[in-house]
């Protein structure tokens, strides 16, 4: 099969698809939230619209700015990101919130709780609200939302905030997903070295500790502090055109609005930053990146079940559990006979 | 390139590098800690002296069995893997333990307290403990686990111990490289629908309320046994040969003892379980499949990064955070790159 034929082997879309997509993105691009919720949905359900509806969002994207939060069970991050809907809100700011939850079988994907917590928004036009499920995703992220990210982009939302549960990779991925990574804390959830172990340190932008009119917070915020000291950059900088990013912490009772003016100047100083060194264009090629990968590989993941004239995947498996060939040998040749045909 | 050609384009060891594979694997299979030690440093570091290795590894593996630890910062896992060795020790059986820390710039890999908390196993030759780190990977677990479990399968431990922080994603890998995994909880840790969200319902053969001595653990227990029966397939299992696996909810102080026999007793009747249905045979092939396909990815997501004859990710990407070019077209370009020379 050559290049060629390998492209344009994807189902075309009729006439039809080509009038529906088109109409849906214009709805979309002009802010209709019937429009968005289609287009997501369409995105979610892997449906065959998928690629064109992608192909036409593409041009003049880049408007929105994606801001991530992230942090443990308990910390307060669908209060918070209510909390940041009504600020943004309230300088007439449209804001989408993809709020990403881990699968389970009982919720169906999205739980009941966010929903409710979200409710005091439901009237307002200006303000998208989705949760989306992690179902079956490597990551913790559904594979879906730099999709559905797009689909925000296109339709004009100035914040999109997107919200994921997790302790580890998944706040990996968020921070590979937003410009700008906000890490949620509360006090008394572990001492300094759980949160060391949890690989926080590294990713977030900004630290808040929510419910910080609770007993531990001066000490939760103190210690943050020093952690993060202990892993700046001690390199010299004098040769950067622009002072290297400080991520500060910050303290919140997002349940009453306490401390979210200050939160909403700091993710302003962060973006200007961002724009500043030149930082948003690499991100974005970043995120751009990871996505074309995961696409691709989630593309070579299904071809390797059934390898024409070779050994698939399951087969090789269970000559690597019955010890008869190392895991190895049994990924070469898998590799083999994808590529070389 | 034909595919013999790649598969053998691997660096080739020299007479020197067989001789040392083959006499650290011999001392490995004696036992001998240091040769252990070595072969897991050997497959950290991406030795050359890998792929000989695994292979000189493959004959003969799947003695060992492995049970996965698994929870949130804060719920005691290392103390409880510490009672798990002793309780398994005291009959006699031979106990690996790998401790996947995320990776941080303040550890530099493993954290000193979980060092701390195994001391009291250090002088105890039937012990193997070792901390790894998880950077770079994908998921939460470290890429060389599997490996490393294969070092100590191979060197002829009875019982191997997985411990790994997280809520979420590194969760359901460890449970895909488990025989048996165990989901270890605190009281207060958060209620039931934080619990759902965490998506451990799905992935646990046991689950073990841990510092049940602390107020809240009767409620705990109630709820999590609670969601777990809403959860309960209630579909006929007549057809069934065995019985279906009904995860039991255990309660233990794990820093003085109480109730460690009890989780023994359980992990025991879990390996009757997999062992009498064919679901331990079933369980270790999807786990070699995952450890190809990790591996072939792997390979695969390196050459992304420099296509002969095409534009690479990077480039690819430039493309789609300009909006020039959707993420599917770039990911069709890339697969196609790769796939057909």
């Amino acid at each position: 099969v050559s290049a060629t034929a390998r492209s344009t082997a994807a189902p075309s879309s009729g006439e039809d698809d080509d009038a529906i997509v088109a109409g849906l993105v214009q709805e979309a691009r002009e802010g209709k939230p019937r429009a968005v919720a289609r287009l997501i949905s369409l995105v979610e359900n892997g449906s065959r619209l998928l690629r064109p509806v992608m192909a036409a969002l593409a041009p003049g994207s880049g408007g929105a700015r994606v801001i991530g939060l992230t942090g443990s069970p308990g910390v307060g991050k669908s209060t918070t990101t209510s909390a940041l809907v009504k600020a943004f809100r309230a300088r007439g700011d449209r804001v989408g919130v993809l709020a990403i939850d881990p699968s389970s079988p009982f919720s169906g994907g999205a739980l009941l709780g966010d929903r409710i917590r979200m409710n005091e928004h439901a009237l307002d036009e200006g303000v998208f609200i989705r949760s989306m499920a992690s179902r079956g995703h490597l990551g913790g992220l559904s594979a879906t939302t730099p999709q559905a990210l797009r689909v925000l982009d296109a339709a004009g939302f100035d914040v999109v905030l997107v919200e994921t549960v997790g302790v580890g990779q998944s706040e990996v991925e968020v921070a590979g997903l937003a410009d700008t990574t906000v890490v949620l804390l509360a006090p008394g959830m572990g001492d300094g070295i759980q949160a060391a172990k949890a690989g926080i340190l590294e990713i977030g932008d900004l630290y808040v500790v929510n419910k910080a009119d609770r007993d531990g917070a001066d000490a939760t915020v103190r210690e943050l502090k020093h952690m993060l000291t202990l892993g700046e950059d001690t390199a010299e900088d004098g040769a950067a055109a622009v002072a290297p990013w400080r991520p500060p912490v910050l303290t919140t009772v997002a349940s009453v609005g306490t401390g979210i003016d200050e939160f909403v100047t700091d993710l302003d100083r962060h973006r200007a930053w961002l724009t500043e060194g030149g930082e948003l264009g690499a991100r974005r090629t970043r995120r751009a990146a990871a996505e074309i990968e995961s696409i691709a590989l989630a593309t070579l993941r299904g071809r390797m079940l059934d390898v024409p004239g070779g050994a698939g995947r399951d087969e090789l498996a269970r000559a690597v559990a019955a010890g008869k060939l190392d895991p190895f040998s049994a990924a070469d040749s898998l590799v083999a006979s994808l590529t070389d045909r």
